[in-house]
């Protein structure tokens, strides 16, 4: 790293230190003076995008173009001063990487940051920059933003562009960002979403039952507070079970399709390269192979279903959705793999709600559980991401 | 790796470079002026057993023995002069391996030397050790030796001791041997199987039929030769098709049966660490994982039968049967995994032979296809292991 770009140290691992990759954002732009790190799965012209597996870096040739959301976040004045670590090719919810390390959870000492967008996690709650750009497919922004006490957006599926990303699974991506106040994730939105946030206020809260019943009791004490509060602002509230058997059975839909597209993202590339890859991110590859047609055509009438159950709900088109944005807080690095399988389910049972019908999800860091961050989530209608955001501003204040 | 111990370039990327075991032989042994090396998985007390694999190596301690084998050896007289590169705690048969790079086939250039004892195969044929030691679980020693053109002893299993090995799949694990003459093989033999090598000579070769079928044409036409030697040097011929239903069929028996094992061994590591693998280690793993019980039992009830029904083939004791030690030679390097795949499978049908039955076999580097080495197989009876030595020194002579 040279002087001449990033010129501070790093002491939380969420840097490439195989990567120069630094953009000076245009001047007397709306985000001037502000810095930004991408997950390095985000194409810098002119570097190779790493995906947080070295056998990828070294099979692939620098990038001929920058990423949609980078360029467009330097052009408006933005400064990109890295690129940070990612899961194996955003293949995780905890962070852990086996090959650069485990960035550090700045929040919470021992424990994960939360993944996959670990390392822009990491250096936006430790202040290296002012926010960073992480993707999302099962809870890779929103997963690490609770951990690590940050606002994070996963966007309206489809809302951002995807033009210079390292895919995982299509119809899940998202792009989205972290930041560590309500107000630098707006001025963040009001670039990437080019419009207004102003919008209709919620007029209901739908509390979501059974996705409070899959947290831990000590989150769902934590995060009363926040609930009543936004309770209190939009009047109306009502708790309902989403799910007409369970969240899970809904996760266990996204599953199936997300693995069925993340293994034909990579499978030409596995089979010629033969990679290293840690064992539990070959163990989901080779079960993501074994998924028939069948499965996969069983998971995508679930998830049409899920879409139109979950219209239900929002059938007022005033209603906003708030659920956990993690069942506990972050576990402790260095688990074993089978102890944290469990956890990987439960998160994603939260995660797919969103995931299965492509709405925005915005987490907001609001209590904490023996001092260990845990988010609360507001889940909107496609299109509303600048709704939700200023409802976080408008309890970010109010609490 | 000092100067004081191994001395002499390694222009096959056979040895560990991250290892300087070495062990000076006694003096005035039967082996006295013979150097050796030993695969990566046979412990030298002080050093850490590396297993091929940089996370296996991270998470073990030093060893605090010497493998029986290797210390029997050193006190005959031989100096072990260092570690050499295995595949990936033992699992392959070709001879990549992603973390430390593919040891060179001397003998086949651009071809991979075979495996998983191919540091030990490279370092034996590229001349930098009178002999090697290898592990044979599937084949490890055979398949090298054929691709490398070398000597390979896989012993009867159970007759070298295991002691101080980095087990993979203990009904199936043997230790053997590597040289490039038939002399240093045997006199390998006659100190580590304690035994004179005089022993009753076979007066009836069996070809077997269904194994030569299994080979490409070019392998048949290029072992003609030896085979024709062979049965004028025995007398008695006999063409047999030694599985009822198919070599194949017998071969996943062992596949079932070794893969348990190998999950077994592991998967408590595993689970802890989370180690990085190639896809296709991890691949055979998750493979594993999944073999059920049941499977398990229809495996073994087939390893029954099968050593019945080649007992049956030997049931003159004076019996000794011929095949192809594999059906092709040596593959190109950096092949797709899926295009290896059904080259593996053919390989094991010739090579579950011995596995499954607990039989010694020899391969003899008898022939050559467009310039590549390829093996011709005696295999013997239990505890046969010198006549089958004899046998190649015989046949050596007279070719």
């Amino acid at each position: 790293m040279s002087q001449s770009s990033r010129s501070f140290d790093d002491p939380f691992n969420a840097f490439c230190k195989d990567s120069d990759a630094y953009l000076p954002g245009a001047p007397n732009g709306a985000l001037s003076g502000l810095t930004f790190a991408a997950k390095d799965i985000l194409e810098v012209v002119g570097h190779v995008t790493g995906g947080g597996n070295p056998d990828w870096k070294a099979t692939h040739q620098p990038a001929t173009r920058t990423a949609w959301v980078v360029q467009t976040l330097v052009d408006a004045g933005a400064t990109m001063v890295g690129k940070t670590i990612t899961d194996e090719l955003t293949r995780g919810i905890f962070g852990e990487n086996a090959h650069y390390g485990t960035p550090t959870n700045p929040r919470a000492p021992g424990r994960v940051p939360g993944g996959s967008s670990s390392g822009s996690a990491a250096a936006t709650a430790g202040g290296l920059v002012d926010f960073a750009l992480g993707s999302d497919t099962g809870g890779s922004v929103r997963v690490p933003a609770s951990f690590c006490g940050l606002y994070g957006l996963r966007p309206t599926h489809g809302r951002i562009p995807l033009d210079g990303i390292l895919l995982q699974a299509p119809s899940y991506d998202t792009i989205g960002w972290f930041a560590r106040d309500a107000e630098t994730l707006a001025r963040g939105g009001a670039v990437l979403l080019a419009q207004d946030t102003a919008a209709e206020r919620p007029t209901i809260l739908v509390v979501a039952q059974d996705a409070f019943n899959l947290a831990t009791p000590q989150v769902v004490d934590a995060l009363r507070p926040a609930v009543d509060m936004l309770a209190s602002l939009i009047g109306q509230v009502s708790r309902q079970m989403l799910a007409p058997v369970s969240l899970t059975k809904w996760s266990e839909h996204q599953q199936v399709l997300q693995s069925r597209e993340a293994w034909e993202s990579v499978r030409d590339w596995i089979d010629q390269v033969n990679p290293r890859f840690s064992f539990e991110v070959s163990d989901r590859y080779v079960m993501a192979k074994s998924i028939t047609d069948s499965q996969v055509a069983t998971a995508q009438a679930g998830r049409d279903a899920i879409a139109t159950r979950v219209d239900e709900v929002f059938a007022d088109g005033a209603t906003v959705v708030c659920l956990p944005s993690t069942v506990a807080p972050a576990p402790p690095i260095g688990q074993k793999v089978s102890e944290r399988h469990a956890l990987r389910l439960r998160n994603s049972a939260l995660t797919s709600i969103a995931g299965n019908t492509g709405r925005p999800q915005l987490t907001l860091p609001v209590a904490e559980v023996d001092g260990l961050p845990v988010g609360l989530s507001l889940l909107g209608n496609r299109g509303s991401d600048e709704i939700l955001i200023a409802l976080a501003r408008e309890l970010a204040e109010a609490m």
